[in-house]
């Protein structure tokens, strides 16, 4: 028990992180019940999508889950409406800024937690009052900080920075990570790339093949003119690439892009034309797993690691 | 105890990395007496400037000590032979294939480590017979791997892919990292930043001073045409990127480097011209200790750490 359990009520410190298009009810619900917290990642769902995935997650799971919002998505209203009428006790934000929701949703009774990629916005989420932070370095997949600053380096700036819960997150997918961002300083674990890959994740069944055949060096932190996206590379990542050694401009890449590239990817497995974002530690990753033997895994890879370091003295 | 200290014959697994322009006899020996391993960065230096400093570093200290060889230095017999005629033990290399000079050093007897940044390296340097390898990731100083894998991520890949003893390097400075770098799989750890900003280190005491005093964000990585090379943000560092971003040619970028850079910015201390290579972990640092306060540290926050790691049970 910490204070991220505690905060959450729940029995691992193991956030499963909320992803476009890969974290619906299914794989919330899944992680909730193997005793880490599940995510509803409402940044690839209109309002409606929304309300049927909680209403599902609270049929699916007696434990706690949450919510991740990305507070640039356009019918945020409606959202927070809904998170405060259907009781969602724990709500995640990112991309945007921390003072606008907290207070408002924390009079509720709801728990907020923001993520951040520098130790700058760590101290802006202190002033607006959240529960908790994420910590995410520059591996994580999808979208990520300007700085580029590694959960290595991260977690122990962050930990200085401010008192505030963290969560790390970026590269994690094994108990020795677990065991690694504590002792960085973290009090919990924010992991994805595992999670996005696991049998409850709404993934295409191609893309989360993908995902565990990507090797060392297949992912690239790319778009940075227009918003950092770590993707997998194919087709449409070499043609994000071509058009950067080309030196194209932040409107130039953002018609590359399109319209529903994301979807096209992860949801309806197009792996070549499709927007793919995964992190780097999918190259350690080799095989689909249910979200329970992925929670099993990571705590017996936890306990492991804690029986290493107490028998080294020097 | 562990297969590192047993290997080098030295009490704490913390390597000081072998650097350009800061690691000369007096901050190797300072780390080897501090229960360390010290190394001599021998990519900066002429051969007779070597051999000065290897004969200095063995009067500075009576404990084991070691060399770090770019191998693609121009006077490469030369420094084999002092490092062989001289009786050097330890000899790291890097920037080169482990392959050339393993053998030959291993039968006199002399401990080889070869620097990698990825499991495909690892594989190579397994192949050549070296006696363990560092695993270096994206948020070191200086020159770096082109896949961008971060520590994080890194250690726990090439631990899946080889059984050698892993030194960790990239990201750490603290007692927390070193605990978090053996979580992930890693024997020992290689430290440069933090030793490079250290009283023994003959960098300049200007670069020193820049070194505590940057953020996060003020190291990028750059030169990724020639090579990559991890560089403190001044004048020199907005000419390439000025440059990168109209994206000059291998042979532009070459131009505007010149000669002599490094040791302008490193050593002779001009901040704003000189080439200035350092690790994203600068962004933690503030202050400039001893060799010995600096390995005293880091033990005191690895107990810390591991103590906090047992307490937490879930």
């Amino acid at each position: 028990m910490n204070i991220i359990t505690k905060l959450f009520n729940i029995k691992y410190p193991i956030i499963q992180a909320g992803m476009v298009w890969c974290s619906g009810w299914k794989l919330a619900s899944a992680v909730s019940n193997a005793g880490g917290l599940g995510l509803i990642g409402a940044g690839s769902m209109h309002p409606d999508t929304f309300l049927e995935h909680i209403r599902k997650c609270k049929k699916g799971t007696d434990n706690p889950f949450g919510v991740n919002v990305p507070l640039l998505y356009p019918e945020m209203d409606k959202i927070m409406d809904i998170i405060v009428d259907e009781g969602v006790k724990i709500v995640f934000t990112s991309a945007g800024s921390p003072s606008k929701y907290t207070g408002t949703l924390q009079s509720k009774g709801i728990k907020v937690v923001h993520v951040v990629a520098s130790s700058k916005f760590a101290l802006k989420c202190r002033d607006a009052g959240v529960d908790a932070i994420v910590a995410e370095g520059f591996e994580a997949g999808g979208h990520n900080g300007a700085e580029e600053t590694t959960t290595m380096t991260l977690i122990p700036i962050v930990r200085k920075a401010v008192e505030l819960p963290i969560i790390a997150a970026g590269g994690i997918a094994t108990g020795g990570a677990m065991a690694a961002a504590f002792a960085l300083g973290a009090d919990g674990v924010q992991i994805g790339t595992r999670f996005a890959a696991s049998l409850e994740s709404s993934a295409h069944e191609s893309f989360k093949r993908k995902i565990i055949d990507a090797k060392e060096g297949d992912t690239k932190l790319m778009m940075k003119k227009v918003v950092p996206v770590r993707l997998l590379k194919n087709k449409f990542f070499e043609d994000i690439e071509k058009a950067e050694n080309s030196c194209a401009t932040a409107e130039e890449l953002r018609a590359i892009l399109g319209k529903g590239r994301a979807k096209k990817g992860m949801f309806e497995g197009d792996l070549e034309n499709g927007e793919l974002e995964i992190g780097q530690i999918s190259a350690y990753l080799d095989k689909i797993q249910t979200a329970k033997e992925i929670v099993d895994e990571i705590m017996k890879g936890y306990e492991e690691a804690k029986k290493k370091l107490a028998g080294l003295s020097f």
